[in-house]
């Protein structure tokens, strides 16, 4: 499937409302718990989320449509949730997600930006050279990446509790 | 975390909603396209989880609250939706999930199952003995499974698109 603004539109505008769909009242022992040292809970995924709305895409994007820019990625901070979410519900985590995607969305919209653009280049910290359309389409794989998570996240807290059946669930081992 | 009945419901009942905000109005590209061969896509898996409904999780859990029965569970057609999807849009299957699931939850409810029951058994075809327990917290497992599954399948789409960035989405790799 070839990348298309109106395509990755359908998923990145429903992620808010998934995610608010699935964990909106939910009980603290499935939205807290993580799979491990080191390892995130859906709060902090969502911590995360935010923060790639309020430093990441946006800016990796004006970057790379700016001309009279050095098109170089500043790298990303996995950690800062950690800091950002301090004291905030989940609720509100959840309402703060929806409100700043739904302004990169409208920002997004308002550039009208045409498929020749879609090879303009940015320099990331890793990899170097990557196109727009290359990030715009990672902007859409990493909030399914992070639904994957959450749902993994939640499903092992039952992973004794399934006896057996451990065996049939995919879940379980990814 | 140990397996309770009001948990339980917090995800049983968030299901139906979570796909519908997921996948209603969304294209046939992000919907019917798979993982390569025999492999499901988000319209397979959602009628996979309605025959789970209709067959599987309430008719295992009568067999094993029924004193007169033999506890046998009939073995689980895994691609039964093949067939009874045929014809229908995934909105409806949608819609069908939802109010099949409302129902069977609603049955749970009311049969007030206690802590003492949870260890009443059933001959699962492949495991043998299992227990009221762990087929319960089974179905809340394999909801989060398919959820997973539908996430992935979409992500894997865009696996070409994001270029570089494959390294960085375990979703890519799952």
């Amino acid at each position: 499937m070839q990348y298309s603004i109106p395509k990755s539109l359908e998923i990145l505008e429903r992620t808010p409302a998934v995610l608010k769909t699935l964990l909106s009242g939910m009980s603290d022992d499935w939205t807290t718990q993580n799979e491990g040292e080191n390892t995130w809970s859906p709060y902090d995924v969502v911590g995360h989320l935010i923060h790639g709305e309020t430093t990441d895409w946006m800016q990796r994007m004006a970057l790379i449509l700016d001309e009279n820019s050095d098109h170089v990625f500043k790298p990303f901070d996995r950690f800062a949730q950690f800091e950002e979410s301090k004291g905030k519900s989940l609720g509100q985590l959840l309402d703060e997600f929806d409100a700043i995607r739904t302004q990169n969305l409208a920002t997004l919209r308002s550039l009208n930006l045409h498929e020749s653009q879609m090879d303009l280049i940015g320099i990331h910290p890793t990899f170097g050279q990557v196109t727009l359309r290359q990030l715009l389409a990672t902007w859409v794989a990493h909030d399914l990446d992070h639904i994957m998570q959450i749902v993994r996240v939640m499903a092992k807290q039952y992973k004794e509790e399934v006896g057996p059946w451990v065996e049939f669930l995919r879940i379980m081992k990814s």
